[in-house]
């Protein structure tokens, strides 16, 4: 069955083995067909929410192993869930009854000696092992392809889910990688501390898939990076297991650390990490302002990013993301501030910051955000467009899901690029992978843009792409879509990933940007580490 | 002779062949003796000033490259100057007359063609090639030691030294790796930034070494270390050269740029850099505070560290060091207290900071400081105990050559550790090099502490050791005592270094703090890189 998963800290939901999150918050049929009649040429009636039973599940071309037999299942639902990410070609697949490679196992170790037990068995049989953390990957991070390998494993680490210590000295803990975002923040909550990262995926994602990915928080300033956060890691690989000291900062030789960070599973399996912590914060504020110019609004966020003011967020949504996340209708481009603090109050931060985007032509709106903005009030007041477009983003998943189901392509990818290239990176990705919906598709597409994360030298957009799909040939044509945007970015050079992975979508795009000297390095350091190739095989080097 | 090394920005000073700095910064002979005298059991007159002249230098092994003759020097002073960095232990070998192996040629290549050039004849002539920036490796990290050679090129890239782009709206520059730290910055002073990494060594350390070493700029918090301005490397390697994309942040892959940090020299020459830029300050206040306890200061600097406050300097020194720097003389230690901000005036945050450590039990100083404390002054005031500790940190360590002609041990080293480890780390090492130092020279030592850099979860604690030395065995002596250090170090899992690198006099600490599968993946990492073992052989693997 789905959803034998431990979930340490949730009730008795049930996961989607096919698609975002819990089964029971998808959109039903009606909701599906309101969805897709939002754009055009999508489908009459929504396609049936696939099945297990429907697929053609074959046996295991392995047995599990006799004295790990108590860690490893063959069941063929479990398997089907292991099969893939979350990526929208992923949900199609599904959709379509097309799934990537189910794998021949799904082992749950309970521990170190486990991991490395499983380790030392796959290398003798030539198993490939696809680690999964959450299973939240959207970059085609945890499925196999290929066919060099006698079968597949995938190493769920969902059961290593512990805060095994805490330091409330220094502020940090050592924590399981298998540990969900929810359950990790439970357990640190009575110690007053939290690690305080919240990517999109946190409810369906853990610790180790967000080191092994370099996962981006959704703090748009400051430390907002998994990276930043780590004291030290330890590391099981096919040649021994990586454990490097806590230390606040060193200098002795490049970091260790950071050769595991991004690794995604082809290095090593991370076990556990000492993270740093934060108080939780107590004062909070946010505002939004409306620009009727987007490069007015981008000149006001460069300008708050390069000023100390530091806010917790700091998301710019074009017109077309406000409209419709429901923080804008008036065809206004909408900045989104927030500031948080464990220390002092934030309003006088938050009026500052508010001066700087009017004086960039931005509109204070009229609800609490400008009492905030005056200085009034404290303490996680939210004004209307802020409360639409954080609940517009939690559910956003669900509904590109539903959107999928109604044959239309509903899909977001992300980067990063100095300031200098921002605009005009923005309004190529518009135009062309809009051309090349509508040429593909025959119906106009919408392309949206919002600003995630800003940085004194650049920032991350992130597009949403909504256009009615090929029917029945989905995969290919998000595909070309996909090709179209990665070599927009690769032209303007911007990062052909800036928190989601490179996993398999993305290698074309992350081979053209490597160094090459630095391929030769990270294919010597795979050799080294893990001389059988058992590894995530496809991901980052061959 | 000495001083052909391009100085941008210098006057016509001569740079010291044996000692730090510009030689007519040292003190005399008078001072020395002074100084001495200050130290049982020293020397009763000073060694003499060594003079190459009286060096055994034999003629090149090799003969410069033909095509290349124009960037290659075998002048004997010259060759005498880049034979070692300016360690304690690189001091009185040359003072003794033994210095290090002295190189057979000295490059200064003017482009990256030409480092490509020089290093693909090093690689055909077996030569072994040590990069050298400014030559201030405090850790062996400049010299050759070994015999696997048929000879020894220095690489001096203080030839490229010059700013070639700036981005003034993302605040970025491109700069060549051979920059030292004055001309960098008279460089970008025109367009109002700054890098604003300022190591103790600035005006004698290049940008290029700052990042092959992950050199660590003398802000206390905040981003300080110079692997956080990085936006892209350009390194040439024996395989090519690897080129970086300039990106705010990246998800893809491990970073590329954090392996070349820290490698050096072992893996690459870096050529370049565009590196992240800051409005020069605008707003500074600093104060000073008094704690008759040591443990209650390292409290307050804790909070400090642990707040939103962001002291750009927040320094402790214990009394030792107070006293030897004149910041205190009644046995109290004295926190340091800086703040600046491009934007906007500091008082406030720096009157919040000294409330904080007062409530820790620190007593601010009578100077300005008081006045800054109660939100007076702004603008740079500067108590007298910040000015005596600022005017004795940048003359250290031409005193340190002083002290070691009169035959004393006068050095330093630094580690990082976390909070909970600091109080006994700091008493051990104190104990155990003192004694070590008492048992080896018969005199009692000095071992004094202060914290360089604060982190929320740790801190940098940096000892000079002041002894009688043993004369004639004066590095013996020394390396038996950075053994007891080194020892105390890895008992209490402090890094090797925080921001001295590792060179050569740090491996045995290196090799401890390692993680094993971490050293196998960097030896696969250089043997791709460098084939043939010709860059920096000895630093970070064999």
């Amino acid at each position: 069955m789905p959803g034998t998963t431990p979930q340490p800290t949730s009730t008795a939901r049930t996961r989607s083995w096919w698609g975002w999150g819990w089964a029971d918050a998808h959109p039903d049929d009606a909701e599906c067909t309101a969805l897709g009649a939002l754009i055009p040429g999508t489908l009459a009636h929504p396609l049936p929410v696939p099945r297990v039973r429907d697929l053609d599940i074959r046996r295991p071309a392995v047995e599990p192993p006799a004295g790990l037999a108590h860690l490893v299942g063959a069941d063929p639902a479990d398997r089907a869930a292991h099969a893939m990410g979350k990526a929208y070609r992923d949900i199609v697949r599904a959709l379509r009854g097309r799934p990537g490679r189910i794998p021949d196992l799904v082992a749950r170790p309970t521990d170190e000696r486990g991991v490395a037990d499983l380790l030392d068995w796959a290398g003798e049989r030539q198993v490939a092992v696809v680690p999964y953390g959450g299973g939240s990957s959207v970059s085609g991070g945890v499925e196999y392809r290929g066919d060099a390998h006698r079968a597949v494993l995938s190493l769920d680490l969902t059961a290593m889910d512990r805060v095994l210590e805490v330091d409330a000295v220094g502020r940090a803990a050592r924590i399981q990688a298998g540990a969900l975002g929810p359950g990790l923040e439970d357990q640190l909550r009575p110690h007053g501390l939290t690690l305080r990262h919240f990517p999109q995926s946190f409810e369906f994602s853990t610790l180790g898939g967000w080191l092994a990915t370099r996962a981006g928080g959704h703090y748009a300033t400051g430390r907002t990076h998994i990276d930043d956060f780590v004291q030290s890691l330890r590391v099981v690989t096919p040649a021994g297991t990586s454990a490097s000291w806590r230390l606040p900062a060193s200098g002795a030789g490049p970091s260790p650390d950071r050769l595991f960070l991004g690794s995604e599973g082809a290095l090593g399996i991370i076990t556990e990490a000492w993270v740093r912590l934060q108080e939780r914060p107590a004062h909070k504020a946010s505002a939004s302002l409306a620009f009727g110019d987007f490069h007015a609004a981008l000149a006001a966020v460069r300008a708050l990013a390069q000023s100390d003011l530091c806010p917790a967020n700091c998301r710019l949504l074009d017109a077309g993301e406000a409209a419709l996340s429901g923080a804008s209708r008036d065809g206004s481009a909408v900045l989104v501030l927030g500031f948080e603090s464990a220390d002092a109050p934030v309003t006088a931060r938050l009026a500052q910051a508010v001066d700087l985007a009017r004086s960039h032509g931005g509109r204070p709106s009229a609800g609490p955000a400008g009492a905030a903005a005056a200085g009034g009030t404290e303490g996680g007041n939210c004004d209307a467009a802020v409360s639409a477009w954080r609940s517009a983003f939690l559910r956003m998943p669900y509904l590109r899901d539903g959107l999928a189901r109604m044959g239309a392509v509903a899909e977001t990818f992300e980067t990063a690029a100095t300031w200098d290239r921002i605009p005009g990176l923005i309004e190529a990705v518009r135009k062309e992978v809009g051309e090349a919906a509508l040429k593909g598709s025959g119906h106009p597409a919408t392309v949206n843009c919002r600003l995630t994360h800003v940085y004194p030298d650049g920032a991350a957009p992130y597009f949403t792409v909504l256009a009615a799909g090929r029917p029945g040939d989905e995969v290919a044509f998000w595909d070309d879509l996909k090709a179209v945007a990665g070599d927009v970015l690769h032209r303007h050079r911007a990062t052909i990933t800036h928190h989601h992975a490179v996993g398999r979508d993305h290698r074309p795009g992350y081979d053209l940007q490597r160094p090459d000297p630095f391929a030769l390095a990270l294919r010597a350091a795979k050799g080294a580490l893990d001389p059988r190739g058992i590894l995530n095989p496809g991901v980052l080097v061959d």
